[in-house]
């Protein structure tokens, strides 16, 4: 049951990196919506490997089929099935490996918590596990863009050491997010972030980075308090990705250094609506949307597997020497910026359905 | 629906801040365990207000009574109803406010999302409402303490600019983190904390911290992966807490820096079981805890609440300028640690039960 | 968590028969609603014992106390604390039974299940868990009359053999059920149906009956397919109560005996909407409310406890008499008959509120 | 999300009649199983339409394919991905009913409640939405079996007002329940059905009946007190599935008549446990299962789809007559046996699993 989220538009996922494919059962969208293939596909092709000499060089077209739930172009109110099939299923790469518990990877805890794991890859804990995620964010992303007019806008904010400037949160959209292969929005940092990956790429090695999120029009009056406060979704969502390890909302752990006095956000009058002058809050109080943006950033470790020799155990304990000899991301934050912009529309989306129920 | 919390261990929150009281109900607390509302009360205890010149010096005994599940010193494997009768209650107090949502507080949400709030305090989004968390999560480290041996142990990292030293994270216990009032285990660093938070308490402002975490004994195994991965789900559980606006695990935004080959944690033979050299990983690995202790922090904002004058609007969008008369924390962090540890507590049995279903 | 019923206005139950009181908490309750006790006390009247000669003698006052989640008369949209403090604990009175499992009682289920079960009474078994059921359903019904107009009325159709004879289902009342202590609407089965309580309690022992329930004004559109069918939740909501046996809806077992070109309810127009001539389904088709009145049927077996003298074995297996000195019903179905109504509300408000997340 | 179930073993089935296929994600299967299509088929194979010249003349291969969850003939523990293509799509059949909702069908009540539906056939109120159900079945019958010996074996208990005789709910398998086309293990009353059925499908009619089962070998302590006891969820299940109109478990509605001295089961000595003489009961007590074999009955409404001619209005209130073209099962009560033998098992095996959480 744990591949399931969402309490209203409820995602079910499934599929193993290796298996016959990987997919979702999107229960509870709304009906009478417009769907097609071509609404879900191009979020799926911002994820997909070998966009660039950035990512890893495996090609893998991940062409999504509607199986249920949609008919004549209409979505019917029932249970949206969504198949990727496999295509670049090599199960003899890994085999050697297979003794050998990768550090850094889910091959241990898997096989420890099931007492077996996938012969192949990550199986599950394999970055391609949120395919099935992303085809249904695309539309979560849909039904919060028609509805209320929400837009999902992530960018590369840092990669290592390098930091994306400044950038206008109010504003700022996927083609510009899309003009570097980074998808940082600032020309000068990506370039020099390309730099910092394509090193790093050479010597065999990974890299980590943040990805930050604004999300626009989000109505005041989303989120439920206590348990389920948007920024706890918010947070619970991003942290279910793989590879990630921070996550922080508006002023975030900068914020703890602050006064009171410096990071309140005093309200100002805006149309029919109270703002906010400054949004040190990210967009959220009291785990409520305030109606400002919201705004967060998510921490992606460097990626686990990498060329150079490692020093490790096999399962057995005895030592082991390891060496990816696979194709893999040096860096996976350009990757992940579709993927954070899907768990954020999947919150949304059920934030918003649970608030429209309280419309009596 | 959004205050309760678990899956088979669930926890049910209810209770306004100035209401009658504020409780939980605890449903899924395995039978036969021994309980008292001793074994609750001293995380209430160490959570209250009034503890030192550092706190607000509001008094509240928050005294527990458990009203049912309960039977000559037994759990009877039934719900667990909590209950602390509210004590200082003062209606009167907040009065002024109601037409001025305070900055940077639930006011302004609650009410566009019920389209009505609690006309004293916070009512839900008050920090009280962590009382019946606490008394849930005491059962919780009761069952986690007695079946596993886990261990968890909170302490404040930093407040403001101060940071907390180096710490054994082995063993580390309360009694070290309670010997400041500050719970800061660094001497030292207490001691600048404390100054810090009196300057501030003494202009009429607030302050922000961290609170970081450890949980020693956990069993590899525990977590669901996908979308119930353990940091997920502790994620989700410390941003559901009042003023939180971070969480990182392990490496967090620190790790995004390093290279693969840096931040990878090599395995290596423990006794029976396989631990890493390194801890980057925070004690996760694909959602799955690895056995290593789990590390965390919690990014906690300063204090909304403040005696210095705020220019902002009213409901209505006027001008209008506010001064807390209220008694206030000038510093959350103290305070906030037995409520991180409580967190902690119910993310990690519901995990345990989870993963004892699979054991057949 | 098997105390919590309902997704979106969700009711979790607490408390023992012998311990210090029962309750619930409503999460889900839609705002601005007005509220008091004086709401929910009437229906908890209707359920306590000692209304007549034909129910236990026991008195049990069961006044209820809102704890939270209400100010001013006006529920908050936060989770609603109720509580009814237990008044008549006669813990030995059970003394003697506790080597001998009451046959046809859950005291050995309880006992393997838990490895443990409450000295007195029936703990969570006992039909006093109800209470915290009633006391929520009482809100649930205001939700519904307020919002949807929709009026939920029970009564005893049968006891032992003896029935109600035809009731106009369109127009009956509580007025009407509550005219006699049978609550038998039909006076003169009504009185036969006394006599032989009567006789029943004088021969120290119980006998069984039947809960007939009609739900008005209930639009189309409720409930969800598949899993969740109005009638499967209805199904669910009535065999979860103590000591029933049985559900049917429209036709139920009598309708497996008809043909198609009998049973098949022809549509006809009604203002605005369909209608149905005949109703053997019962106001459900697949799963949904079809708008005409729902009608349900519930069994409820004789009571377990009777004074007669019962062979049976103890807990080690040894031979046994039993011979219950208590107080108790020697029929239940009056009393059933706001629980019944309870449950009904508990499922269409829930259902109403899931309907309502679609009305985009 | 109505079209998932389960807390611990949870099924998300989707797919409408006419459209790409069907199908079922099970999250939650313990790992390590051995798992192929070649366990499933079979029950898909006593469910599918053209068995006999009793049921519909369909032919429908439904043939399952694993997706996910499984490999080298082992479940991961990870989702199980189940897909059945439809084959025998002729969307054009239903074509000229589509302006006139079929009499006790859902076509009024899904067009209200989204507003849409499906254009051809039932969509996911036809029949076919079982199918999901019955290969998610299939695995929890195999997990049932492996780890605790549970045997379930429905039957046809009548068919219109022919009943069969006593069976053996000791012995009772499913080939002597195949031995016969109707599924009935008496074979004299078989016979009449089978005529029954036959007269009844000549007249181009439809009629109705009961199924009957049995769990044997369910250890006593399964199933959650209060709301979801295990009747409750079993009364859930069966009546989430299509034209059931009523549920019985034990005396069910006859042990209404009866009093307490005759219905109560008393408790008798088995080996290490405590058995009942009779089992009025059903096997439950207090919603939790007695070590008794669980008894219930369900009843099937007759097939709405008739070919004679109905009289009726079209969804704009104006009067039509239909008259059904195509295939239809004139009784649906055989191949309901293997779908209510699946329910059961769904409940079981979550029962079973929220149980072992308990195993500490």
């Amino acid at each position: 049951m744990s591949s399931s989220f969402g309490t209203l538009f409820r995602v079910s996922t499934f599929g193993e990196s290796h298996g016959i494919g990987v997919g979702a059962v999107v229960d509870g969208c709304p009906p009478n919506l417009e769907l097609s293939e071509a609404d879900i596909q191009p979020q799926l092709d911002r994820r997909r490997p070998g966009q660039s000499d950035l990512t890893t060089p495996r090609q893998e077209a991940d062409r999504v089929a509607i199986l249920s739930g949609v008919e004549n172009g209409l979505t019917l109110g029932t249970p949206i099935g969504l198949l990727v099939r496999n295509k670049d299923q090599r199960p003899g790469d890994y085999g050697e490996m297979s003794q050998v518990p990768r550090p850094s990877h889910a091959d241990y805890t898997y096989q420890v918590k099931y007492g077996i794991r996938a012969s192949s890859g990550g199986g599950r804990s394999s970055a391609r596990e949120t395919i099935g995620r992303v085809a249904a964010g695309a539309i979560a992303e849909k039904v919060l863009r028609q509805f209320w007019g929400v837009e999902i806008v992530a960018w590369v904010s840092s990669i290592g050491s390098v930091r994306c400037g400044e950038v206008d949160v109010e504003t700022l959209d996927r083609r510009q997010v899309d003009a570097h292969i980074t998808r940082c929005p600032d020309p000068e940092a990506a370039e020099r972030m390309a730099e910092t990956v394509r090193e790093v790429r050479d010597a065999a090695d990974s890299i980590g980075g943040v990805v930050s999120c604004v999300c626009r029009n989000v109505p005041a009056g989303w989120g439920e308090p206590v348990f389920d406060k948007l920024e706890a979704e918010l947070a619970r969502a991003m942290l279910s990705l793989p590879a990630t390890k921070g996550f922080e909302i508006g002023s975030g752990f900068a914020g703890t250094e602050l006064l009171g006095s410096q990071h309140n956000d005093p309200f100002v009058a805006r149309q029919g609506r109270l703002g906010t002058l400054t949004n040190h809050a990210g967009g959220v109080l009291g785990g409520i949307s305030s109606g400002e943006p919201l705004l967060f950033r998510v921490a992606f470790k460097p990626v686990a597997t990498i060329g150079k020799s490692q020093r490790t155990v096999d399962f057995a304990g005895k030592s082991a020497t390891l060496e990816a000899k696979g194709r893999h991301d040096p860096c996976v934050v350009p990757r992940a910026v579709p993927i954070v912009e899907t768990m954020a529309a999947l919150v949304l989306v059920d934030a918003a359905l649970r608030q429209q129920a309280r419309q009596l």
